[in-house]
């Protein structure tokens, strides 16, 4: 199996002795030491200063990993003090009470061959330095040690977060709880609940019942599981930030109490995805003695100082169309909704300030005279991010991170917070909270989130915690392979969901070369896919394009040998690895052939194998023309070029990955990027 | 990759159109018709005569996964009469109250390319028929459908059932769960829950909470989850019959009530394994008010007509050491300790009358004036069987069929329950009531459950549910396959636990060779294991052992080729399978030598690699005298027959699972088993 073969060699080398560089995040500051500090039943553990029960709870998780990752038990008793070959947490306090953006994250470690020293702060800053300890134990041929050093770190960005939705595919607590144990593994401090939308309003109410009763399809949180979810959160030193999704993408409140909103009842779920048009009715003091009941009934259930009010996508189909709504708007001298809105949100604000809740919200609810305290959290992009900063407010960066557009974890992570070219001044830098990865859920249910948020989102988690400096892409890559193994062996389903999922989709059948497709095919972006794919609620998630992963090896492995062949030409290693990529890759074709006549969710394969078969048989060309020194001829170019662009579109739901760099090659064969000059 | 790509040739290949033969049970009839019954989204569903809440959901759960088995949403209506192109289901009562061993699980499904039928006497025997419906789904390449046929189909035996041990490792409820789905796949019908031993005491009871306060670590299930289980079970088809082990295997009672036992306080939860002497004092009144007023509590908890008293390894030591038990059973009469324990048998079948329970023990509670409605468990093999049977007593086999003996498949599956040799009349043979396969706990944590369990407990299942001929291991091991894809698609860890322990084990290290080295070494059975591996309660079983398959695919694949050869020594075929097959077992060496400086959990596998090596070198040189016709060298052979008997030992904590056919092998070529004869 040749792809696999070379797959393997290009991804998965990790030299002994190399566990400091396997970190995911890469710490602030790391000194090597001299020699190492064994690790073995005889290891002693103390907690020498501050201590409470979060800080044991984290400390008995942290001896069970440590018991797994060394297959030997560990020592069932912690001390007060520090002993020989000992592993002890010096924390100074407690921390925030409810932990805030100003939660102290820093910490500090020092590894000797006579013992280990954990020095943090706070608890939150301890368990962060417990990651870290857990990923710096390394193995030789008889003894586990970590390596003498000492690191330094605090995180670059205060505000580290994913958004999860949970309304469009209900998400059990079993998922989140995994999500929170790998968020904390990579220091992220954010779970940011998107609780409501037009598919399912997910939390039980005790004042308003309909609203889950009627807007869930029975998949919803209790008040239980919710105070659950946030204490495990807390536990791992994660807030947790709830959405209410107000006025638009609220079909889900609607269907048990249409009289708050602009439209008409009967008002039911709704099963299709995107763009509906269900909006609460602002003119209403009912609308908000609602609203004001229901977010005091729900304050309780999450402590954090913010609070999420959606605000996005807000359609003015129904205010416009409803004469009474246009009528006050004029009456109360509103030019349009989007000043229709921000008199909403005004209200909103006032009535979260009541419970000491500050406002965040997506990029519309931008309006001059929103209070200063207000958070924005762009969707749209990162210049909507500097002018949110320009204008005093505090800012969120989220749109280029967005995990269910199926971007390669390049792009995540090569995008910079804080460009310079935005101009923005220190102050309105300050202001630049850090941001959140998303993953929308129209295309993916807790079967294959893991799949889908990881390991890229380990790329997002890096770029908010470690220096500006740390960009290398290629290692990145390697410590996320690291990464996918740490969270497999925690039982997620990152790398193992497509063999799952294969399985369900063709039982007794041979998928291998399905899964050499999935090497250099993934699904397509969240736009393209969500018109073309004809789904919706009702469709069970159990088609090929479920099983193909995001960012697939063969993509960066083919990414990574162009661009060594833009450097030197003449790199027979690199050009003989691609050939035999390429060489693989179109020899699938009659294979997937076989199989697509045993199964139609296999068929699914066939339209995007032949493309791939066709990228690969242009990509060999390339390579001939370019090793050879020779041009291709004009019009064959061209119409390659022409054929690999077309190949960027998705062929039924699969999409090939390598396109873009075989189109990259063919141009360096034309000369469009001789060799010896990046592309 | 030569041993995969071989294996995977032998093993996995699926004619077209064959699900027929992909059903496991094997039904007790089945007549091919002509044409197929296309399923799809438009496909309707109907229950046309009786109906209830457990039918209702079991469709619903089963639309669930015909949809994603086909990758489309299917209707959602259900109506109550047959359409054309429906899936009917003609039921005609709820059947029993409580599911008993007199449960009509028989059904008729009849499928034509009009629709099919589902017809069954009893609500269960649907549930029955439903699972054959599932296995019966096939592909071509552009259309999902049930091939025409009629099935007649019940069971061989009305119990057929799986101990899982929760108390040497505890399981949540997660895992029964699961283990529950999957037992329903297999039409397996008692799961019967093993409840405390001297390692934890699993339930929570509100009467003598010190049980599961002090006996449990805190792991126990409350009587909310203890209700639920039963319920889930229930609701598929599936009896729980729960044991609580006595008057031995009883430390765990006995650390917060140790005024019962025959020893003296304090007594502590048993951390190490086997063994145990703590035993009940059956001398005194207030032990049985004790047991009774415990019983009494549990038995709403486990509506059954069965209750498990254990009564197996009663070790008499204390029975013996204190004066008072002595006396007291010399002035009662009872000659011996296996007297005494029959006493206390007689008392409890009183206190078990009460509640209309029938009493179900292991081997050792056999003693003749016992009621005759006890029935015996045997775990001491078939012998004990036949014996109980002669003895007028109700028999369960167990013995020949505990998992956690990691034999391969072949072994469970050629047991026959009622063998002739046994000269039991037809009467005697009614007592035969089935069996239960074993998983006990020891060396098995949830984690790696799934993958100690399945697929191998498939073959129990068909033993226990197929008429007697059915017999054919290769076509077993071909269908185990299948099964194993099945339980994957449904969460499972069967094949892909391995991959996730080597993860845990070793991140970011490439474990492809462990992989292979897999696929011909196992870990040791119960016995050869339990002394030399000097765990106890307190290990992480995440070693190498761990990670490892029972009856790894090359086993079965060399005895295959073995039998083969045996029938024809000029089959070159399997020669040549055979000679790649070991000279990549040979070659892996080296790999796994590096491999094991890098972790000293990896570097468990080195004296198992050696030991695979040479068993590999002499396959290949027995196959070079075999297919030459030359007799190996006398001393050569005798020295290379002894060498293979010892690799039947672990090496370490692992086992060469090919050494007996690799003798057999040599024998042959030795002239042992000539060609043209079976070994």
């Amino acid at each position: 199996m040749p792809i696999r073969l070379a797959l393997l060699l290009l991804c998965c080398s990790l030299p002994v002795g190399a566990q400091t560089s396997s970190l995911l995040p890469v710490p602030a500051s790391l000194r090597p030491g001299t020699g190492r500090m064994v690790i073995d039943s005889t290891t002693n553990f103390a907690v020498t200063a501050f201590s409470d029960s979060r800080l044991e709870q984290a400390l008995d998780r942290f001896r069970g990993r440590l018991a797994r990752r060394i297959g030997q038990p560990v020592s069932r008793s912690v001390s007060r003090t520090a002993t020989p070959r000992s592993i002890a947490i010096d924390v100074s306090g407690r921390g925030m009470a409810v932990q805030g953006v100003e939660e102290v994250e820093r910490y500090t470690l020092a590894i000797s061959p006579e013992g280990a020293t954990l020095q943090a702060a706070t608890v939150v800053g301890a368990l962060r330095g417990l990651e870290t300890l857990l990923q710096l134990v390394e193995g030789d041929g008889t003894t586990f040690s970590l390596p003498a050093l000492s690191i330094a770190d605090e995180p670059r960005f205060p505000w580290r977060g994913l958004l999860v939705d949970v309304s469009r595919h209900f998400m059990p607590v079993e998922q989140l709880k995994r999500t929170l144990d790998a968020m904390a593994l990579v220091k992220l401090n954010v779970f940011h609940w998107h609780l409501s939308d037009d598919q399912g309003f997910r939390v039980e109410s005790k004042r308003f019942p309909r609203l889950h009763e009627l807007g869930s399809d029975g998949l919803y949180y209790t008040q239980d599981q919710v105070r659950d979810v946030v204490r495990y959160a807390r536990d791992r030193g994660i807030r947790v930030v709830p959405e209410f999704d107000i006025p638009g993408h609220s079909t889900a409140w609607f269907v048990g109490y249409p009289q708050f909103s602009a439209q008409s009842p009967p008002i039911a779920i709704r099963r299709e995805w995107g763009g509906a048009d269900a909006i609460f009715d602002p003119t209403r003091e009912a609308t908000y003695v609602f609203l004001a009941r229901f977010i005091a009934e729900m304050v309780p259930l999450f402590p954090d100082a913010y609070w999420h009010v959606g605000g996005d996508e807000v359609e003015g189909k129904h205010w416009n169309s409803v004469p009474r709504i246009v009528a006050w708007r004029k009456r109360h001298g509103f030019k349009d909704n989007e000043a229709l809105q921000a008199h909403f949100n005004r209200r909103l604000s006032v009535i979260l300030a009541r419970h000491n809740k500050r406002m965040v919200g997506w990029d519309e609810i931008l309006y001059p005279d929103l209070p200063k305290k207000t958070v924005v959290q762009s969707w749209r992009g990162t210049q909507y991010l500097a002018n949110s900063a320009k204008q005093g407010f505090s800012a969120l960066l989220s749109a280029p991170w967005y995990l269910d557009h199926i971007k390669p974890a390049t792009d995540y992570y090569t995008v910079e917070p804080v460009p310079q070219f935005d101009e923005l001044t220190p102050a309105q830098q300050e202001l630049v909270l850090g941001g959140e990865a998303a993953i929308w859920a129209e295309f993916i249910t807790a079967e294959c989130a893991d799949s889908r948020i990881w390991p890229r989102l380990g790329a997002v988690a890096e770029r908010l915690w470690s220096p500006r400096e740390v960009t290398d892409v290629a290692d990145m890559y390697r410590r996320l392979e690291i990464l996918t193994d740490r969270l497999e062996g925690m039982g997620l389903r990152v790398r193992s969901h497509s063999r799952r999922m294969l399985a369900t989709i063709a039982p007794g059948l041979d998928v291998a070369p399905v899964e050499s497709l999935f090497t250099a095919v993934q699904p397509p972006g969240f736009g393209q896919w969500s018109n073309g794919q004809g789904t919706n609620h009702f469709h069970p998630l159990a088609r090929l394009v479920d099983a193909a992963r995001p960012d697939p090896a063969g993509r960066w492995a083919t990414e990574r040998l162009v661009r060594r062949l833009a450097l030197n030409a003449s790199d027979a290693a690199a050009r003989d690895t691609l050939l035999q990529l390429f060489e693989g890759w179109s020899l699938l074709l009659p294979r997937i052939e076989r199989l697509a006549t045993q199964s139609p969710t296999l068929a699914q394969a066939l339209p995007v194998a032949k493309v791939l078969a066709r990228t690969a048989v242009i990509g060999t060309e390339a390579l001939g023309f370019l090793s050879a020194g020779r041009q291709p001829p004009a019009d064959w170019a061209a119409a390659s070029a022409q054929e690999l662009q077309r190949y960027d579109e998705p062929q039924g739901t699969l999409r090939v990955a390598i396109s873009s760099d075989v189109r990259k090659l063919l141009a360096m064969a034309t000369g469009g990027a001789p060799a010896g000059r990046s592309p």
